[in-house]
């Protein structure tokens, strides 16, 4: 098939085989960070701008390296260095930037839809790095990716997403993703963090940890933000270790080749303890690496296709 | 003609004939930037530095990505980072920066002065980014190249600029520019904001802004910082708006093919309206693109200069 | 020789030939920055994340214009901006960065061991570009490339290190470096200031910076920190100033080409008088042009040891 998109917001919008296409692209781009020269001519002057209104050092770097390694320009831009901070609006600091005839905007930032608003008025190529609670697209992908190298597909796992769902745009961006990819996601976490109507989204769900452990091939962890006590959706974050958090004695339950993960950055004694984040079954850091890998292909893709 | 200055401080150093050869080689450059592969050699193993003792997106990145897409390496300083919170002075910290043979460096400085003390001190090359309310000479350039690529010309034109101008490197450099190519400006504002003795640099005042609107060619907006009424300096920014700022019903006296500036960020409902910004005449992102064209065309000419 | 280290933690480990090599790795890498392309492929493709928990202009931009000099693509990640501000480890936060196939990752840390730690744990290439009081190994190779440019040996020099020596992991360096190296170093300072046992690192110890001046081919002062007054190391810096401050007067005892060293950045007026950084013998601003040199060399070398 060919690519035809301008713009990634959300897996919401790609088919099936556009999904297959970025994965694949992915594979061959993976190769190219194990070599000696780790750099291809792919996107050779073309400008590539990190707008990140969040601050993230992961994922800015991420989408920074594999801009490099296609020997791209790179520019970073956070939201407190700019001119924001005098009052203009996201819409005309992007508006801005894309004058400077910049080829693709990886934009972060903490209000759903913000992409799409600068795609519908920009000519460069926008890329969400992240918006509100809504959507994490190359989290998703790149946690597919992983998920088919470790198991070799993704069409009928079984795939539990353990924590705060309701705040998760990595939730969010990995049920429409793998389901339809074929997966059959569960969500489980406390009945105040689990958004109502999460069914619609194909997704099932259960308050049962010990339930989801055992039935899943594979395990995605979410961070479990700290303030999210202090904003009474939990009585106490040592509570939702004992009931939510995955041990070494609860992980005997899992199936012994379960994949486990974590969009990082993990909250050892949380979620998950350190044994279970250093699991040999644990991919972390495999996400980490194919997050470089699943970034290169998706600026590769959205550059060849033109508006 | 043959280029043969090091620094760019100020416009009034240049002669027209060398503020003509700027122009037409940002004419050449601009070219570059809408190329598939925006990128030239020119500057290759350069080492150019943004060094900002005031932050700046705008001005930076504009500066950065021209010197991206002729190929030269690039440091970003910012003072705040820099060594300066040990106490060392500005000077010191440019020695120290060129120590490291930097063939470039760009000065951000609120001091007037500061990059004219930097080159009579060392031998890399000096761009002044702005010093302090003195000049801002790139800017005044991609005005000026941008009102030529508008109206052919400059030689003979009505140039209104209306606003702070006391406050303004902005104003000040253009008026040093454009009375230089032969436009007659006209400066515009609250009678304490505008400079005394500002007749000497060659521009008219006038406080109706209902007049510099029907007779000028091109209108220069400057933004009004809030600042300044907490300064005293303004009544208040309402009656600011209400008298000098410039919506629809106003600018319905201006000619037919007036030209729109300002060089950001605007600030919307004070100096003009929405309306106004948008208007199909403003060409206030057209100054963003162009400021890319003229710093690359500044850079090139500086570094083949040798001291 | 052939170079077989990976890691750069202290110039303990080094042997006499090692450093040797470095110097002379260096003196080649010198002339390319003062070429017109100043760039060599040498790193072409090979990543350098500079990870800086404690902010330093200097040392940073010095590495990353080393990297770009050799080619290498470059990232900044600095502590306030990344993930540790979610109480990630610094072994996480650098296993994180190591999975993005990075190749290089230049560490300062104001804890002592921090490099170590993570060379231990990492396969990627780890260089200390600072670690708390103990070592900052760049400095004192760069430190005595200079000594040898200047004097044309080590062997056989008297090297004064005159300061804050129980802070300073400069001195720390130099005393391991230049001892290996066959020059006699005396460290003077106040009592509180000199760390005890530092005659076991091969140092003579002196409080009268008279003797200490006269007696030295090399003179390096450490900058004193105007919290140690604070912290009641010091009576105060005036006294400081008057009792191991070196002005001219007092530099008239010392040899005829005796060289001055600093590290930088300077406080004229405490460590050193504004005469003597600025004498014709003070070397300060070729240690700062050397730095880079130095630093290409051992990006250079280590880059080519296999792990």
């Amino acid at each position: 098939m060919e690519w035809k998109r301008h713009d990634l917001f959300d897996l919401q919008d790609l088919s099936r085989a556009e999904i297959e296409l970025i994965l694949e692209t992915a594979k061959s781009f993976k190769e190219v960070s194990t070599r000696d020269v780790k750099k291809v001519p792919a996107l050779r002057g073309k400008t590539v701008v990190m707008l990140f209104f969040e601050p993230s050092t992961r994922t800015r770097i991420s989408f920074e390296l594999a801009a490099k390694r296609l020997s791209a320009d790179t520019l970073n831009i956070s939201a407190s260095a700019s001119s924001l901070s005098k009052g203009e609006s996201v819409l005309d600091t992007a508006r801005n930037i894309e004058a400077m005839n910049v080829d693709m905007i990886v934009v972060r930032h903490k209000s759903a839809g913000v992409p799409k608003i600068l795609a519908d008025h920009l000519s460069s190529s926008i890329i969400n790095a992240g918006d509100g609670c809504r959507a994490h697209p190359t989290q998703a992908l790149l946690d597919m990716f992983t998920i088919r190298e470790k198991l070799g597909r993704i069409e009928g796992l079984k795939v539990g997403i353990i924590g705060d769902i309701l705040h998760s745009r990595v939730a969010r961006s990995n049920i429409v993703g793998l389901t339809k990819m074929g997966a059959q996601v569960t969500v489980c976490g406390p009945s105040t963090l689990i958004p109502i109507g999460i069914e619609q989204m194909g997704a099932r769900k259960t308050y049962c940890v010990d339930d989801v452990v055992a039935e899943s091939d594979v395990l995605i962890f979410l961070r479990l933000q700290r303030e999210r006590q202090e904003e009474q959706f939990l009585p106490s974050i040592r509570e939702y270790a004992q009931v939510f958090g995955v041990g070494p004695e609860r992980l005997k339950k899992a199936k012994k080749n379960v994949v486990i993960m974590h969009p990082g950055p993990t909250n050892r004694g949380v979620e998950l303890t350190a044994e279970v984040a250093d699991d040999p079954r644990s991919v972390i850091l495999d996400q980490v690496t194919n997050g470089v890998a699943v970034r290169m292909a998706v600026l590769y893709l959205l550059a060849g296709a033109q508006r």
